[in-house]
């Protein structure tokens, strides 16, 4: 179901052809970072640590190295120092310890061995000599100023806060008048929320391989998010020069986020540079779930002050962020979430980011925000209750519109589809369905902000008039689908005679990470402005074919197309594969690139509705209804947008309701699939997916991103539908079984 | 030893870095055809046909397909039908034989099996059904108008040649009056001469890997001399649209013209699809002769009048060149290239290409010109001899120079450097060696003309100001470094900070293959065009970060350099790096492209002295000396310019002394390299290298192509320097010791 504002008629944006790499994918041919195999390779591995917080006296690697078979083994001290005080410190230390262990987890040294058995017995060989320390286990601890600093330079420029810390940089927002804003409050509702960490849970482990050759080059081969980032990062680990490091992109099994980061890639250079020959790492799971980002634990208290009609007079929000052993952007990403959807004319903002010894945090579709939504939009729902205003209706009267300025820096917002995303939802059929006893409906709304970044792009038109679009985006959610429809809506040819292509870091000018939702908005301008150049040369190269004025050409539905303003007649249509069959005659090769710095991201909002029931026995909670609006501006393929908020929902009320770490003094006790429960299909309806479409102005078939906002309103539409269903207000997740069960017996209905 | 016309300073152009490459070749890390693997992937192997000339009444292949292990069987059943007068009908033809067979080693069918054993087995059980046909074996008999013809589909569009015939094309090129011109001369010389098909001899075999999937795709790696051109040939011997076909390219053990014909990749292809496996197949040595390419044989009588005083005033030239089983260009080749050295104010060509039972002939390094050089460049020595000009002077007098009409349509030549060329080893230090008892000199020039092509470049700069220069050129002869050369040259970075790369088909834009000497020419315009577009991209960049006007800023030796026009005082210079970091802040990726069809290919001259002793009692040849120079333009790197002639006038002076297909009623009697005997080093004399240095106004550095034009003169130098030692004149290759023992045996000094 798509709401659509008028706009242009498209051939091709807005169809659903089956995607280029899709039979290949279906087909198991398709190539992931575990999948690529050299001849003499050798197997990694990384010896971690069993501490949570120690200090490293001694590393004995003698013994390891003697084994048969072990033909490397690195340390901290095969890496360059860092200054602490620059980007990349934490990320090195992150990548391998130096004098301290920060968490289970944490990288010692790794082994390069010619079998598994053998690098096995090297990392059991290796003697590490440790003293341990008191590790800081949670939030609470990592606030209190009495409690040891797990790092000695952290600084965080804020007045209030005594460096170094466990608080490791402070974010702070306000605009207008709290006070008053309050006084003028008829309602007003303070409450406390927790979430624990949790993990993306892409389906694919990480995995590299490096091959590093005498002339102190390498190739790498691994799925990330974006290899230009793990060029960037590696050479920056290792000291080297970019242009000494190729990443060739491994299809990607699921990133989220967590995949934007290096854990293996250096080790397996370094070890690749002392062993004279290519090495592969692959994480097991557990490695994956102790010793990658989940996302931050949060804990936050948030005041709303709303007047009786509903309206929104003011906003304080204090969070507190964990970016495990090292700092994070999570409680600068709450910041700017927390209070985006709703005019506040006044509020205040301080956020925390700590530290604490647990893994280092990473980035989780749209992160930091579902967890200032899931406070906020409860508050909502408890004001809504207490004014009597339909969810809707409140959500209706508060959302901010085109023009309202944001609470990041006060900038206008462009034309955005909240309002119509709470529509689409307040109007679906599902909002009309019969609710039973012990069930419930919960309403929320979530907003992701999106961003631009570097994106590039080239097209390649082929003898025959197919063509090769190339940019340096992973493909995470469809995306190649996606530039091969917009090159062929520009181009005018079929999206099967085009071929789009991922290409490496020396195939496709510089690229940013698939991150913040901006594959398809910004690779997509690139893609748009390599084939408008080409349009360009394609009108050129016909006027001379039919020797006419360049401006007497048009390009029309994949034809060069004369209209000559002298009212002369008018020669034949050139069509592409004309041109290009001419184009050795007519000035060569066509290429063009695109390349550029996108602005105008469009901000994204989704609203979903839940419905639940919970079984008193038990406290189980089963998903009945989900219906979950957004708006994509255009939606180039549809079926992905849809799968993307399908899938944002699904990791949302996983988060919700059963996932999160469970340490024991620091150990985490579930590292396994099935010890850590994300919902499987049989956990969940069908997801309702309603896309609607308010172009967004600033790109040029008015694309927004889709890939993050939909993770943002399931936590607290399920905690609203859980205590439609059975009275119960659950603001710590997640809200497992014996959680509500806890609940319901504290507070039987 | 260089000999420099005036030009302007460069710092990077003209030096001789170790290549990029070179370590990768050293250390046996770099990938050739035959190095690449896939999982799963089967054996391929191809039925030849023993037969030099047959009908094929019918082929069985259900024993074949029976075998274990044995998972495609193909013929040309699997291949789309094409008209015989289209340009792809040979190729098609060759690649796997459909009605007839016309050569021993003529693919029949082939199988994909998964081991070699298995593969042997299934060819073996391929019964095929003759009928043998007489096979025509000599230019002779292929001009003979009785003797029946292989091709019923032939025409030559010539009046004296009754088609279909043996004879498949006709180059006919006329001016002045000759009969005139003959009437004016003092001296006429005329002679016949025939030379043997000889083979390019690379030391890598042709070797394919393919990889096709259920989508109808398919990944080709294989070592070609242009992977489009791979890519382009394989779609249309399958009817495929290009866009479904991607061709890796392998490192390349050679080439010399050979390896620009598809013998393999279509067939791996079709098995690949058929047995929904990838494929591989790689010639044995054995295959290289007898089914790939050799250079055409010929026969030819020159006739050439000349004054007293040396002055050429005609010429006229039959010549008969044999393409093997199919039409080829050589007689086109060898009509442009027979009288365009010297000044002939009246000529005639008659060149014919004729077929006979022999594997399709293949480009070999300045095809067809070798042959016609050797007949003029022999009488050329005659006419000093009888006219007591000095062969120095006799050339010098008669070169063609600047503004002087091309044979082929009267264009007038631009800047060339034939005069340089002389005097160069004229005046080398090998000229005043002393000979001694059966030893002689001898003298040869050589022209080649060049060609330019499409060509593509994308130059992308990295963060830390280190680029990435990737081309669609395979690196034969240290393509690589000339493009990193001359991208540092513009961009004023060290060579060793880029990276030169050699892209797949997806991975830049369309280019041609690595032939006729255009690659440094060529693509190294592109490399410029790219790196000018960069420079202004990167001015632009700069002004916008000094916040000054844009044409204020110069580009400087790897800097921005402010120069304020209204006297102001200028801001501290950028270094490209500094811009590089900044680029997400002002506009994003820096990334360009050249692309174009080069004009301007200069013309390349060289002149050989060849210095011999033949052994009186053995015939045994053994070259003493050798110098040889050639108007290289601008040398990029002069090391590999210097190879370029080495490695020429090493292949020259192997098909003069040794190198030829020895047939036995149609049956090639010395297919592997210890029968088939090219030069090693321990054959060789250093070969002494002059660079000539007349730029080519065409090119921005003032390249002129130099990989062909060495092979040129060596076949009558060596001719001519014999005659000298022993006054034994040749003129029929190869002058083996056999040959040659028997010359002197019948005409003892």
């Amino acid at each position: 179901m798509t709401i659509t504002e008028e706009r242009p008629t498209y051939k091709y944006v807005g169809t659903r052809p089956v995607r280029h790499d899709g039979l290949d994918k279906v087909t198991g041919r398709a190539r992931f970072a575990a999948d690529m195999n050299l001849p003499g390779q050798l197997v990694g591995k990384v010896l971690r640590s069993p501490h949570p917080h120690a200090r490293i006296c001694s590393i004995d690697t003698s013994a390891a190295e003697a084994i048969a078979g072990v033909k490397a083994v690195i340390t901290a001290a095969d890496f360059p120092e860092i200054n602490p005080s620059t980007r990349n410190y934490d990320l090195l230390v992150n990548l391998m310890a130096r004098d301290k262990v920060f968490y289970v987890g944490h990288p010692v040294a790794a082994v390069a061995a010619t079998s598994p058995a053998a690098a096995a017995e090297a990392l059991a060989a290796i003697k590490v000599d440790y003293e341990l320390l008191t590790p800081v286990l949670t939030i609470d601890d990592a606030l209190n100023p009495d409690i040891p600093p797990l790092h000695d330079h952290t600084t965080t420029h804020d007045p209030d806060v005594q460096d170094p810390s466990n608080i490791t940089s402070v974010t702070k927002l306000s605009n207008g008048d709290i006070e008053a804003g309050f006084a003028e409050a008829d309602i007003v509702i303070e409450r406390e929320f927790t979430t624990k960490p949790v993990h993306q849970g892409y389906i694919e482990p990480h995995g590299a391989v490096a091959n590093t050759t005498e002339d102190g080059r390498t190739t790498i081969w691994c799925s990330s998010q974006g290899h230009f980032n793990v060029r960037s990062q590696t050479a920056a680990m290792l000291g080297w020069e970019t242009t000494r490091i190729k990443v060739i992109p491994a299809e990607i099994g699921g990133g989220f986020g967590g995949k934007t980061v290096v854990y293996l890639e250096p080790l397996a250079v370094a070890l690749s540079a002392k062993a004279n020959r290519p090495v592969k790492i692959v994480m097991t799971r557990e490695e994956v779930f102790v010793a990658t980002g989940p996302t931050y634990g949060t804990k936050m208290k948030i005041k709303i002050g709303a007047k009786s009609d509903g309206t929104l007079v003011a906003g304080d929000a204090w969070m507190a962020y964990s970016g495990g052993a090292f700092d994070s952007s999570g409680g600068l990403l709450g910041a700017m979430t927390v209070f985006e959807s709703y005019k506040f004319p006044n509020f205040e903002v301080a956020s925390y980011n700590v530290c604490i010894n647990e893994p280092r945090s990473a980035a989780y579709r749209a992160p930091g925000a579902p967890m200032s939504a899931f406070a906020v939009e409860s508050i909502m729902d408890e004001i809504s209750e207490q004014t009597g205003v339909d969810p809707f209706e409140l959500r209706m009267l508060n959302a901010v519109d085109e023009g309202y300025p944001s609470t990041m820096g006060g900038v206008p917002r462009p034309r955005i589809g909240f309002n119509e995303c709470i529509e689409a939802v307040r109007d679906h059929p599902n909002m009309s369905a019969e609710l039973g006893p012990n069930q419930g409906r919960g309403i929320a709304a979530g907003y992701w902000f999106n961003i631009g970044e570097s994106s590039s792009a080239t097209v390649n038109l082929n003898e025959d008039g197919t063509a090769t679009v190339v940019t340096g985006s992973p493909d995470i959610g469809g995306s190649r689908a996606s530039m091969a429809l917009m090159a062929a809506e520009e181009l005018g040819i079929d999206p099967h005679d085009i071929t789009p292509v991922v290409g490496d870091t020396e195939a496709v000018g510089f690229t940013d990470i698939t991150e913040g939702s901006r594959a398809t908005f910004a690779t997509g301008m690139a893609v748009v402005d390599a084939c408008r150049k080409m349009k360009d040369e394609l009108q050129a190269r016909a006027a001379k074919m039919m020797d006419v004025d360049i401006d007497d050409i048009d390009w029309v539905d994949g034809q060069a197309v004369h209209s000559p303003s002298d009212g002369a007649e008018a020669k034949d249509p050139l069509p592409l594969a004309k041109i290009t069959r001419a184009a050795k005659k007519t000035g060569g090769p066509l290429t063009t690139t695109g390349s550029l710095e996108a602005r105008g991201a469009g901000p994204s909002f989704g609203v979903h509705a839940c419905d639940v029931e919970v079984d008193p026995e038990t406290g189980v909670v089963t998903v009945l209804r989900y219906t979950a609006s957004q708006d994509a501006g255009t939606a180039i393929h549809p079926s992905y947008v849809e799968g993307q908020i399908q899938g944002g929902a699904a990791q949302g009320i996983g988060w919700a309701l059963n996932e999160e770490y469970m340490y024991s003094d620091g150990v985490l006790q579930n590292p396994s699939f099935l010890d850590y429960r994300v919902p499987v299909a049989s956990d969940l309806p069908m997801i309702d997916a309603v896309i609607v479409e308010v172009p967004n102005p600033a790109h040029p078939y008015g694309v927004r991103g889709v890939g993050e906002t939909a993770i943002v309103p399931p936590l607290a539409a399920v905690s609203n539908a859980i205590y439609a269903a059975t009275g119960c207000r659950l603001r710590h997740l997640p809200m497992s079984p014996p959680v509500v069960l806890a609940a319901l017996n504290e507070n039987p209905t």
